[in-house]
């Protein structure tokens, strides 16, 4: 089993597509060439294309005499900069990331400034309308728990059933700006204003499964409520009335990182 | 006065070189473009290949009748993603951001963890060896102050004194891991550790100006500290020496923001 950590810019997603790089391509290659075996990773999250992950699961079967504990280090000298192994280790061998009880935990992250900041722009969505934390929080409360989520999934969705846990969702922004010395009020403004540069909107949600864009579709509902288009209360309605149309639009994939899993083995 | 940031990764600095693409150039280009006429701006800060900006100064002359405060939205739209004005303003006409007293803020970050993370592998230098945050701000203590600071200077400087003054300098951890539900000791761990991904040290040097490397000579010479190699106290005896050789490795570019100027207008 590995823990693998991406950044998904340059990928197609995770999953294989025919003449398309994607993480779970580039890991069977890695893998097959490090083991001489051909190998197939089974992955725990397929991640759509400009996702990106801090602990994506894949687990693989082999013969190879590499100790479980090696694979890491031995991946990580083939592997492209930008993905790497985090850990790996050995796992019964019926063991199936996304046939077991699981808490996933995913973060969208809003650069929510007057003007985007380039060193940003890969990881998070940027919108320059200001967004109210404090009702994004309120609306988010509305979704913990088991629902049937089939407003908050794209409709071309094969699950067998859209009801699914939220376990956690929380809102916050982080400042990123540690203690500065206090400008003097003739200094220019422009240095102290990039100073408080990473503002950032972050969505943890935490929960037993997520159907097909659900945490994006949750993502962009919840900036619809920072931005006073929509009242938190309404979050109540727009899980009831089971319609994608009711739920606010899929925000862009390049805020979305899949943070990590956690699993009983 | 432009107040410019840019992910440095795909230019040689900022400097104009020929047959390069630097932010300079690319300034110079879009400004002329939207002006129609040739303009060359002058840079508060010449960053090196590879170091990143949130508010780098630009200043330059334009007979152009676009207010100044509009600058900025009409650059945006013709400048490449990597690089964004923050803000545009009028100055006086004999305003030079080099000659002015000033308060520049850089900040070095150090990814501080067993394996890389492709998501902070362009902005944030990777070393697994851990760093003791205590130490370094211990040494750092010692070079606050007006210093001659030919220890933490390129050999091949052409500045006519090493005398600098430092305002602050701190040292910190960022964890930037929220709270979570506390995992089950049965539970695989391959999340939990995933959730404590940005374990980031970060450097933030203030001061009335810099010479060339000097944040970057400061930067290796910390993490010397910080990994038990030098002991703090001997910063004092480094900056007496005023040697290149008595101080740290020059840590690489990635890892560098110029993060914000301070100025009297």
């Amino acid at each position: 089993m590995l823990t693998v950590a991406y950044d998904g810019t340059a990928y197609c997603g995770w999953q294989l597509q025919p003449g398309k790089e994607t993480i779970e391509s580039v890991l069977n290659r890695c893998l097959s060439e490090l083991t001489g075996e051909t190998i197939e990773v089974i992955g725990a999250s397929r991640t759509d294309s400009g996702v990106h992950a801090l602990g994506n699961i894949a687990v693989f079967d082999t013969d190879s005499s590499i100790p479980a504990e090696k694979f890491s280090y031995a991946l990580n000298r083939r592997l492209p900069e930008d993905i790497r192994v985090r850990g790996s280790r050995e796992v019964a061998a019926d063991f199936h990331p996304r046939h077991c009880d699981s808490i996933k935990t995913y973060e969208y992250r809003i650069c929510n400034a007057a003007f985007p900041i380039p060193t940003k722009r890969l990881y998070a969505h940027f919108t320059y309308v200001p967004l109210d934390v404090c009702l994004m929080n309120r609306a988010a409360a509305y979704l913990v728990g088991e629902h049937d989520f089939k407003s908050f999934c794209s409709a071309d969705t094969q699950a067998q059933t859209t009801v699914r846990r939220i376990d956690s969702i929380a809102v916050w922004k982080e400042d990123g700006v540690g203690n500065h010395t206090a400008a003097d009020e003739n200094a220019c403004t422009a240095g102290r204003e990039a100073l408080q540069y990473d503002r950032e909107i972050v969505i943890r949600v935490a929960g037993g499964g997520f159907l097909y864009n659900m945490v994006r579709i949750i993502a962009g509902t919840l900036m619809e409520v920072g931005r006073e288009k929509i009242p938190p209360e309404r979050v109540k309605d727009i899980l009831a009335a089971c319609d994608r149309q009711a739920a606010g639009p899929t925000a862009p994939a390049c805020g979305l990182t899949l943070v990590g899993y956690e699993f009983r083995l």
